[in-house]
């Protein structure tokens, strides 16, 4: 394993370690002095199902845990943008979620999605396009279309017209689809601001993360 | 009343009329085709005390009732954000939120709550300095450092850093308000993307609303 | 009239009554301290016609009045500009200036002309489209192409190439009309810029304005 | 006389001659076909005037000559601006004109007015300097503090604030001059957009214009 | 090992598995169609070098090696910048290079260097930083100055003045550190318009390289 | 000779002489203080072989001379790609350094690359339209498609795609040319940097030079 060695060997030469970046990310979940609050049933269930399944509680729910009210709108909003049916795969609600981070450059968001577009494609390098340049990915028209709407709608909304809804009809998306594609955007939008206005820290297992290419089968 | 004459003179010399703007508004909501979706009760209830106390039912509610989850989603965080105690007055939240749709452009938001600041202050040139640049308004130090920091988040999100917060924290915000302030922000431009990309138009009757300044007694 | 009533509530709960907006802008009309100086007949004379006809003398022309010959000057062209016979109907114009002043986030200017556009078209929702984002107005295709060109030599006057101005001709526009659309831009980010940066307050009375849609006969 | 040389060589390697960029700019003035309207007596002493002293009659004047009130309403203001007294010295204010140009990339009045800036100045390198990026220019602080707020005031009008204008005041410039720094550098955002507008070209003979530095004595 | 599994399932429901993104970059390594040419000795053992010591040769070296001229001076360069003698450590110089790319937005150099600061510095979390928003990684005020300084290179080279480079020193850097970061700083704005100009793909091995903290002892 | 005349006068209504703009120039090279190093006698004949031809050595190879290793690899890299043989002629470079250099206003290489497209094409104009706005140029369309490539290359490289490089194509540009249109662009993107981390000044007998046009024979 000569890499492994060598990256040793170099780590040494960059001086005196500093703390890694991800030294407080799990106990200093944001810069704001919020004590977390006294969460309703639903709530801690919820929590406890986050971690039976995926090992951790996502830092943007801790961040909202310090009033239970605020907590369960997200939430609520969450699940049903995430996770409900929909015409588009749980894949291009986080491939949205990564490009409108991108455009944004928001960390948490994207080391966050970014783990997930990994995760649920199996292809490590699809997230990091999502999160570098979505223009330099190899995609089909239909997911072209869609990440060129939600990143227009991010940059300059004021200029989406006509022509970008039937660019996105003409690439097979029906009108539930595009209100998808819209509120997709639209709630990294909203995210990506609530993160970045109070240095939201992501989990640190997120970083390792589906790394490797699942083969599929 | 001689300039109400004058502009009917003017609006004479103009041609042929045009349709009204507001022509379509109040029916052909957004440019998507979507049929409402059946509601739950407790929507129905909603959009009825809406009818009862506003004499209407605000055009982004109509727009959302093609998926009753979607809609009480959207109606949980709203109503949160923008009516819960907080320490951020109703108007302060509002102000947000005209501030930001500026930056972003957003036509539907504009007119909602524009109107939604002159009723909240009696003061119609405070909505209009909302809309068309915080800036020229006179403002408090504490409301000017909450537009400040609001828009800010919203142009360039990646930019806001500690010194951010602690500006709003030395204009007396507390680590909530921070967060609220956030909050607020960050819903605008999720609520805006989801107008400027269906098209959403305001009720008409916005328009015309709280235009007479109310004398403080 | 119950919003009338629920208005006035809400007015109470904003707390403390800020000083309307509006206070000091008829008597503070910028932010330089220049006396006025004396004026000729002509300009006395024009003054007293803009008392009579409007019931006002706009805060531009006071601001300009602290030297007759810049007072004159800029008279002269924009007398020429906007009323002189022109290709371009006075509300085309007025479109112009306020979706211009749209881009350059004017106060002054977007209040005056807002109030034009109000008053001319006979539509309030119209003149709020000016001000908010001409892109969401239903335009016939040669004010939207008008409006393009102005709008995009206003933000990027360096792009502008043969093509702009063949779209220009293609809807109908003559090489006489093309420069008025220019001349009228131009004009506008002058104006703009000159009350940007002495702060100018529009007259009180604008803001009230043409709020009432004039039904054509 | 080496250098020539070698250049008539290098420009044989360029291959077949372009014609050279100038070869219509004195006969095609404009993108736009307008005749020639008749002139006010006044307009005609103005441009013999030009012919008599500069040897030509700028470009500009002949465009606007199409509209003998056009052309008369632009003189006053351009002759009130940048030739009446001021506390701005004319140079100061072809400085203006120049740096405001590049923000906006006009070539008409980059060239026209970069002569000027060389001819008043007698320093051709300063001329370049406000062409290409004022900021590389030795300046005073009276002229940097001038030629920033004129800038800001072409690139991002809605951010003047009265911390702008307090920087002029500390850098020695009366209310009246913060009024001519503002009217000239308004000014100069029109221009550059009617003559982008219009494809305006400048006279050839300004390129060569006063190229070698004048030594004061 | 639950992770993995579950990852494996929601590979699975992200339907018809596409092709990975990497599947052709260590094949097709532009879009250009540019023969390699032949190699100098002193390249070809260089490529060996690469070979043995990094297991592969980086695309862009091959992207170059149409012309051993153009290859010989860009090595020479790159070598000069990266790898000689300089106050500036080579994990530093390799932060530069992510934090330019950043902005720049590009593919190849985000991979590639991004894998390099992961390397160097044991951290991988600190190389996602870069690549996501360098503001957000806890850095040594001498690092973040060195960053400030290059992202304000990269995107608004014209307004750097004395108070930025008085910024470095302060900060520590002496002034030929000031060059180096300027010269990498440089360096990366011109690798990464190659690279986006030509859509050069980054060697694939990279995208898995350095994901584990190496614990420093 | 009127006009010089005239010229004096204006001079001196300037009132008391700034220095001028080039006093400094060609002494002080850079605001950085770095003592030249050693020469290799490949570099010293270099030098010598500039102030033969040229008469001065370009102030930007003075810059790098505090480190020979630093000044071979740039000039290296600048004589393959201003010099060596290649599809676009040596003014065809010459107008992307300039055209690349207006973007990022540099003012070093708009001032040492103006002189040379000057001297290349026999044809000040041209000079001045690289350097102020190359849309306003009378091009030929393979021309034009370059330096659109080149400029969207510069301001946003993250952008480029196939259409970009499939438009040079259609404009008659081989393979080897895109590459060498991406590599000239990408230079002068990274000297651009260099040039303004370092307020690099420009031999000051650049202004002077080829000012009038050669007429070809």
């Amino acid at each position: 394993m000569k890499r492994k060695k060598s990256n040793n060997i170099k780590a040494k030469q960059a001086g005196p370690a500093m703390a890694p970046q991800t030294a407080k990310d799990d106990v200093e979940i944001t810069a704001l002095s919020l004590q977390r609050g006294k969460l309703s049933p639903a709530m801690e269930a919820y929590f406890a199902k986050c971690q039976e399944k995926l090992g951790f509680v996502p830092n943007v729910l801790q961040a909202y845990a310090f009033d239970n009210a605020k907590l369960e709108a997200f939430v609520g909003l969450y699940n049903d943008l995430m996770l409900a049916p929909s015409g588009l795969s749980k894949l291009e609600r986080e491939m949205i979620a990564v490009a409108v981070s991108s455009v944004n450059r928001c960390y948490y968001c994207l080391v966050a999605h970014g783990a997930a577009v990994r995760a649920l494609s199996g292809d490590p390098a699809l997230g990091e396009l999502m999160v570098m340049n979505y223009r330099a990915a190899r995609l089909s028209k239909r997911q072209r279309a869609m990440l060129d709407f939600a990143t227009k709608l991010t940059a300059e909304p004021w200029a989406i017209e006509d022509g970008d809804r039937e660019a996105l009809r003409k690439a097979g998306f029906t009108e539930r689809d595009i209100w998808d594609i819209a509120a997709v955007a639209g709630f990294y939008n909203m995210s990506n601001r609530v993160a970045s206005a109070t240095d939201m820290r992501p989990n640190s297992v997120y970083h390792g993360q589906s790394r490797q290419r699942v083969i599929p089968s």
